[in-house]
């Protein structure tokens, strides 16, 4: 006998949890296709070789190989040469990237498209982290060129996405590596120890602003103290709105060109989420944002909910300029985002904010008994032809235990028909959730259970 | 510069396609839904121990093993033990029985589930083998007991999916291994011996009735010839309808006690059957279908498209007594099928019976001129709010590329708003199917393209 377990770092669900986390990949699938996103699936295993061009060392020493029997038979004779044939891919824009430069005559651009699928990542065993987990990805890909417009529709889809998600309030913090860069080279840090300094910026929670100091003034950066004043002040610039926002840019006087740039551009994407309708609560200009300092080019994203800080970004991505270099020679600039759903939905349920969905099944049509099995049968055909999920009693058992069951299973009405109802065209509706019970003649009964499933739905 | 491409053996889809993709699936879903059926998902991945209890020596072969970087190098280093820790799934019936067993205190039975996700086999490359492929199951797993109705449900569901799929008429071909396993014992053969008679019948098209009569007649069966050739009359019974299909059964005259016992069950089957709406012609007896030969023990199912015999069963499944022997004592009998969903559609696709599917996004607002950007974002926000799926034209083109554009995507409505529309409060629409132009006020606006839509989805 073997212990049934899975393998640790993986997150499986219950039915009716199950229930509630697909309900979130529908409505985060049909938002993105409400803002015109594609769907593309890319396979689980991409070639060693076309996966591991761009990771460097941490992410490198994540992936999962993947090796047949034979392969692994070869390589304990020895006959092995180098990584195994293929890898699990670690997040979806590696593949995208592959799938662009792959498939990049058959598309047309700016190329929008999403993805939903899980990736596979190494992690150590520990509560929370997990190696198997969903990414809820967005990208819009130009050829050659990309207007900064489509960093401003970006935030409007995250506001959109987590609004109907409705899991709290939220706020996208946003922030524009123009400006970053911008003001760093005015204060005369340029090139790479822009990075170095932005990395030691990025523990400005962690570490708080004493540390961070002193580290910027320390022997590795040796910055004046003047200037670490200048960009721990730039950094702690957080708004909590629209104009807010604006006035507190402004407030920093002339920049580099750069940081003008950065400015305008960040003018420009406010006004267009004024037009977009995007609730100037729901998002607001934070300069310490500085996440993929190798990557991001533009605007960047983190997405937090207001309620739960500890959670983290929930949401992030940014603008990049080039999404495919080592596998084609056109340049590809682009903007996404992800969402880490599985994650997300682990800390949702932890602090008790999901919790296990009713059943998708409606209707339960009890077995009166051995009699009644074919009506029973019939009756399930009707109310599935009118658009309910029905489950059809199919063993004989007690009445009360049908109804056990399906309070156990989770499924609100029980329909039972039988003796005298078979003659006198009606049946019996018992919900489980009310305790109301009542007649309902047949004709009519299919569209009472609608009426109330589609009432308990908007409640 | 690395080429980028896929491994062999993988099914990777445009975009249309695999929005034609996605609706099979979801037909496929909510079909499962409507009957009763709760979702399930598993990891990729299983602990090797867990994984291969249960596999002979084939798909044991066929196992892609995971294997982490670290465990890779301690590998390399010879501190190996063993198999690798992890194995991707090859099919969805081990992880259920995995999940039922180390769940089964938490379901309720009987436990009605469906599973959609990739299955992973290392196939020879070749053309129409896929080593990354879904499946798309249903089960229904029973404490102890299951009534053999459930066996009837089974082919009703097959019925609703197919005729939602609307890939062309389709017959369900029905046998059961107590009309098959009686029969046998009747003419004197059992235990082993029917499990190898029975694998040299499932040859018949194949090798042809001369060729497999030789053989059970020949040396290692030793058949008399009288035996064989009602096996083979036997195997040739093939119904085509309902009545006809008992017809056939009641005149093969009384038999053992399990063949009885068989044809009882099968009876009430085609009555439930009947009960349910099924259409005789979507049916039929087949005494040849033989699979799984040590695994069902009840009903088996097979489905064919009428028009495409060559693909072969597109769902199959059966009735088996012991789901999860390996992983747990209680009993839990079941009753399933699966539908290779990947080969399938590569298969129709190969027919041309499926193709890339009109884009999900119902409407581009074209961008007029650098004046009107605002208006557009406000347009697109009205539109998606009225549920339409909406791309916004954010950069500045000439309008006839704009239409290139959307024709290209797959998108049928173009709007276009600018100049003194704005004015006048209307907008253009242009119809790129059917080439038609006008204009509508723009209060009107989102009810008339919600319309169009509607009326485009329903031809």
């Amino acid at each position: 006998m073997i212990k049934p377990r899975t393998p640790p770092g993986v997150l499986e669900l219950l039915p009716r949890e199950q229930v509630a986390f697909q309900r979130m990949l529908d409505t985060i699938r049909s938002t993105f296709e409400a803002w015109g996103f594609l769907p593309v699936e890319t396979p689980v295993f991409e070639l060693s070789e076309v996966l591991l061009t761009k990771t460097g060392g941490e992410t490198e020493r994540q992936v999962y190989f993947v090796q047949s029997t034979g392969a692994l038979e070869k390589a304990a004779q020895g006959d092995d040469a180098g990584l195994p044939e293929m890898a699990l891919r670690f997040d979806l824009t590696v593949p995208l990237a592959r799938y662009v430069a792959e498939h990049e005559h058959q598309l047309a651009f700016p190329f929008r498209r999403y993805q939903m699928q899980r990736v596979y990542r190494g992690e150590r065993a520990q509560r929370g982290r997990f190696r198997e987990f969903y990414q809820c990805d967005i990208d819009v890909i130009g050829k050659d060129t990309l207007s900064p417009r489509f960093e401003a529709e970006v935030p409007a889809v995250i506001n959109a996405v987590f609004e109907r998600l409705g899991i709290g309030e939220f706020t996208i913090q946003l922030n524009h590596r123009k400006l970053l860069r911008g003001f760093f080279a005015g204060q005369g840090i340029d090139g790479d120890a822009q990075a170095l300094v932005l990395r030691e910026i990025d523990k400005l929670d962690k570490r708080g602003e004493a540390a961070v100091r002193d580290t910027l003034v320390g022997e590795g950066f040796g910055l004046a103290p003047e200037v670490a004043d200048r960009l721990l002040a730039f950094s702690r610039i957080r708004s909590t709105g629209h104009l807010d926002a604006l006035d507190r840019l402004d407030a920093l006087g002339p920049g580099t060109e750069l940081f003008e740039e950065g400015r305008r551009e960040l003018r420009a994407l406010l006004g267009q989420l004024h037009a977009l309708g995007v609730p100037e609560s729901r998002y607001a200009i934070n300069l310490s944002i500085a996440r993929g300092l190798d990557y991001y080019t533009g605007m960047v994203y983190e997405t937090t909910l207001d309620a739960h800080p500890e959670i983290g970004s929930i949401c992030s991505g940014g603008r990049y300029d080039d999404l495919a270099s080592h596998y084609t020679r056109s340049r590809l600039p682009g903007v996404g985002i992800s969402i880490g759903l599985t994650r997300l939905f682990w800390q949702l349920r932890e602090a008790g904010l999901v919790e296990a969905a009713s059943s998708p099944v409606d209707v339960l049509v009890a077995l009166f008994d051995e009699h009644s099995l074919h009506a029973s049968l019939e009756l399930s055909r009707a109310l599935r032809a009118a658009g309910l999920n029905v489950e059809t009693q199919l063993e004989p058992r007690k009445l009360g235990r049908q109804f056990q069951y399906a309070d156990r299973a989770g499924i609100r009405h029980v329909v039972v028909r039988g003796g005298d109802e078979l003659e006198r065209g009606v049946a019996t509706v018992k919900d489980l959730r009310s305790g109301e019970q009542f007649e309902v003649a047949l004709d009519d009964l299919a569209d009472a259970l609608l009426a109330r499933r589609d009432a308990g739905a908007a409640r």
